[in-house]
């Protein structure tokens, strides 16, 4: 049994989609970000960042969203999740990864955890302002050469997938028109007719 | 043969020590960012983020220092620098790798280029002014729980320590005082004793 925190409409949804592509045996833990649950001594013991996700394995904790779908995808080889046996094919899952959570992730995050970067209201604000433009810049080159179609890395569905997915569902509150990147549009589309993701979608809303 | 695009002074250095330590039939070419030659467009032909590390290998150009970092692990298992057939202690290593890339790399971002994500000098000065004690507190986390010592997986040396060595010969430059993390500065120390290290940063320096 594998135990998930998330926050609703935080990035643990890429992790959540993914437990269910693999058929994991899981439980969703929510994590109440709105009462700073992530702050408290109880949750910091789970995961001392005061982040999600984090996943409760038999062995320990598991944290950081690339680590956590590359684990899912090797602890459960049969959903073939990602390409296991092959270094340079799964370099590429992970450099794509690695992309979203240095760069999508964290653009997205100045838009509404500035205070991480700078103590003025000024230069927050001023992150703010920018973060629509920082967010498309960064989804336009997914657009434009990343994103292979119909998934990420071409035919296969994969780990990646999910991730691209999550941060996807996120442009229009970032200010982003999604209809400036219709691949992306069209694979979140799809991402939804997946029945993963309604049902992580569902169990987050439950 | 493989080819890797580095910075002299950026987190390309993990990777090329790593390549040393797997024994690597590899050649490095500098980008010179003092001449912005990373936005070219034959630098961004070769990565179109127009960052480093991007590793020109016999299948193709992988970036992304955690990517490439496996990847090494991965495509020279003799050297075993990273447990390859476990699961969960791979999950470990790449958690420890992308908290570096995510977290301690972006904080030190944001007093060198915050223009990424301001676009009003007062607020790049603000991020900058924040950098030192952003550093440390993410440090903090390593020196506190992360790093198990002596190397950061433990009694084996892995790519996490390539990785942490870099960001660590950043502190005082970022205006962080190392000996508030003996740990650190001891691990630091000890890499720097390793060959490897020392000939990546000759390399570098020639």
């Amino acid at each position: 049994m594998l135990t998930l925190y998330y926050a609703a409409g935080s990035c643990a949804l890429a992790t959540h989609i993914a437990l269910i592509d693999a058929g994991a045996d899981y439980e969703a833990k929510p994590v109440d970000f709105a009462a700073n649950q992530q702050r408290t001594p109880e949750y910091l013991a789970v995961n001392p960042k005061g982040r999600v996700p984090a996943l409760v394995t038999p062995r320990g904790i598991l944290t950081e969203s690339p680590a956590l779908l590359a684990y899912v995808a090797q602890s459960f080889p049969a959903a073939k999740l990602a390409p296991l046996d092959d270094a340079h094919a799964f370099a590429e899952v992970q450099a794509f990864n690695s992309y979203i959570a240095t760069t999508v992730h964290v653009a997205h995050a100045h838009g509404r955890r500035g205070y991480r970067w700078a103590d003025e209201p000024e230069a927050i604000a001023a992150m703010k302002r920018k973060a629509p433009q920082v967010m498309a810049d960064s989804f336009a080159l997914i657009e434009d050469g990343m994103l292979r179609g119909p998934w990420v890395m071409g035919e296969r569905y994969s780990i990646c997938d999910p991730y691209l997915f999550t941060m996807a569902s996120w442009l229009e509150a970032d200010g982003v028109d999604p209809a400036r990147f219709p691949k992306i549009l069209d694979h979140r589309n799809r991402m939804m007719e997946r029945p993963a993701a309604r049902q992580a979608l569902a169990e987050q809303a439950a």
